[in-house]
């Protein structure tokens, strides 16, 4: 053989919990493959976390220590600084940008990082001729953003949908197989340990929203706005709304959406009612769904675990061997500097809504909510008034298709009603 | 802008059937879409079909007209030779081998040529430096093959499956939702226009085992070898089983599965039951789904159109900006001169069965059923019998797990009982 052969890819790998010990694993486990499909190797060079001492689940010994994830970042001796310690400030901010600023590529999985910074890394990166690669940030294990930036590249994507925390939809699913209040799940969830440090960034939707943002701006050619994602967590989602939208053929799931309107951008992550019998109204616990939907290709739903161990590392690694073989894209698709500041729609698309409230048992009750409705512009699809519960009667209204601000004008008007018991819920069905 | 501009991409376009006016639109509605994304611009600068007086539903005016794809394949003014004329032998064959001779990279959508004479396409492409990309072959617009190649590339694949000829699964789930035989859904098919020219190639499973082969040469780093691929249609499949199996909750699918055994390559695509309940399962209609499992990520599941302008235009489209950004890659993932030859697995992993007959209403028929199978190393995991029709009595069983040929051994003892009344029918069901 007289061919030269190419070096290997030598990385330095920042955080060594689940993730980078399964990226250590791989490398390990599949040199002789990783070789065979890049046509060169992947090495492992050096490695840094806050505790060497700890013990970890792999051979770490063949591998240069660094206490700093900077002094890693900067190391001569790598080409690809992997970032998997997490966070959107401290030392991943800073390792990240002292890598870029050293000429390294970098693979993250590190979504609030870029969902806060990325248009400035990648602007950063792509000056220097850099590149900054980010699968595992988002849906775990699912190539969402190949298949996005690169599968359905020749697209005019219109929508973008995705069940993208695995710890919400679990706590969803649960409830309702179980028949079990939130709080408790939440709890079951916490003791398993799949809620993060802070659940607010679980239940409150912000690391779904991150994963939207990012999917934002790829499918769409604009600036990552995480601020203007519209959120909301699924802690208001009791175990009542659950089974009555089962009742009706839907479950309720934390659904983010993101699509280019007249109105300019609609990014929200909000619990929305999907028909039981469509491929998001089916996905059970921990695992993850995009639903891509462009202008030539239609639909493509793509399902996977959305965290863990391997499927995290899977996606890592799918970055890592894309540099060893020379496919280097700019972070966004498209290059950073060409991304458009978006506009955000001040009203989400029409939509018909979920109301579920309580009405004291008097005469005319019901039709002082119905008025409130027609007088908000909203019309009523279906309702349903259910046994009375003492002197209370829940009452279920699916409306036709009504903005947001409708239904808020319509809620309003409720009160001055005096036959609501505390405050309704109001959840959109979302059309998928 | 000092920055110089990299020319456009020029592409010759070989058959102007649905996917070449797809692949025309999309060029000409998407141009500033697709220069952004690639970050240089993509032409059509000849093409060819057989009819050039033809009425089609773009405008060409600004093409050469080549009659003879060869011809096209050979201009020097063309980077690209995109074929998308079909058929494994004659001019597809011809002006593909063209247009590597000349230096051309290759992107086309023939899954017969492909499970034909890929590895020596793929040798040639590859001696001359040249890549040919196939996303289109494949589940039409689903991005499958890069996300095998590319985004799955870190994991050893187990197992990879699909729903692949939309035809196929459009009449097994029209049957069952309309309460229609074979024959009558086949011929509605046919004058819907879902059929090929050669019906076989859609329900004799053909084209379908032409794209699992194509698939496990890049799953399992092998020769393409279709010629091993097990294949049975779907001509057999009679209302009644599908009516049984859903019955016991199931579907009847044309499934195609691939795996790697210690016993060699398993290759097949064969009516099997999948359970309802299960993404497989819920497929409806002409969607494709194909499902990747890796020793990493687990199970990936992508489901999309699998054929129609739209869809294949968007693949073919998806490796033309591929090849736009740089981005090459070996046919099959890696260096066609590094694919193993593949050992076909003598015989397929044990399943469990369902087994459909019909016996003459005699006392001891069931139990001199039940010993054949017995006879056979075959055990009983459930057994029904349906209400007497006449004389003759419909049992249906379901086996524990039993390899093909245990089943075909204790078929071929059912005969010398005397209590059949015509062939049993042998469905296996996979564990999804």
């Amino acid at each position: 053989m007289s061919q030269t052969q190419t070096p290997a890819l030598r990385i330095g790998l920042a955080g060594l919990g689940t993730v980078g010990i399964g990226v250590v694993k791989i490398v390990q486990r599949h040199a002789a493959l990783i070789a065979a499909r890049t046509g060169r190797g992947v090495e492992i060079v050096a490695v840094s976390a806050r505790d060497p001492k700890k013990q970890r689940d792999a051979d770490l010994s063949g591998y240069a220590w660094e206490t700093d994830p900077v002094a890693l970042a900067r190391r001569p001796d790598i080409d690809v600084f992997v970032e998997v310690m997490g966070g959107h400030e401290g030392p991943a901010r800073l390792a990240t940008e002292a890598a870029i600023a050293s000429g390294k590529d970098v693979v993250t999985a590190n979504k609030a990082l870029l969902a806060h910074h990325g248009l400035g890394l990648a602007l950063a990166a792509e000056a220097a001729g850099r590149v900054i690669r980010f699968e595992a940030a988002v849906a775990g294990g699912i190539p969402v953003i190949k298949a996005l930036t690169e599968g359905l590249a020749a697209n005019q994507m219109r929508r973008v949908m995705g069940v993208m925390n695995g710890t919400c939809n679990y706590i969803l699913t649960r409830m309702q197989s179980a028949g079990l209040p939130y709080e408790a799940v939440f709890e079951e969830a916490r003791q398993l340990g799949y809620l993060e440090a802070d659940p607010n960034l679980d239940v409150g939707g912000i690391d779904a929203g991150h994963k939207l943002s990012l999917l934002s701006a790829i499918a769409f050619g604009t600036r990552v706005s995480f601020d203007a994602v519209e959120l909301e967590g699924i802690g208001a989602i009791s175990i009542d709304d659950i089974n009555l939208a089962a009742d009706m053929g839907y479950r309720i799931k934390l659904l983010g959406v993101a699509q280019m309107t007249g109105r300019g951008l609609e990014q929200r992550m909000t619990p929305c009612l999907v028909p039981a019998d469509s491929p998001l109204g089916q996905l059970q616990g921990g695992t993850n769904m995009v639903v891509l939907e462009g202008d030539a290709v239609g639909q493509i739903v793509l399902r996977g675990p959305g965290a863990g161990e391997g499927p995290t590392a899977s996606a890592v690694m799918a970055d890592v061997m894309d540099l060893a073989r020379g496919i280097r894209l700019p972070t966004f698709g498209q290059p950073a500097v060409t991304l458009a500041t978006p506009i955000a729609a001040k009203t989400a698309t029409p939509a018909a809504w979920y109301l579920r409230m309580t009405l004291l048992d008097k005469p005319g009750a019901l039709a002082k909510i119905a008025t409130c409705l027609g007088e908000a512009g909203v019309s009523i699809d279906q309702m349903r008034q259910y046994g009375h519960q003492g002197a209370n009667a829940p009452v279920l209204i699916v409306t036709h298709k009504a903005t947001r601000d409708d239904i808020d004008h319509a809620v309003a008007r409720f009160a001055g009603t005096g036959v609501l018991v505390g405050a309704p819920v109001a959840l959109r069905i979302e059309e998928v």
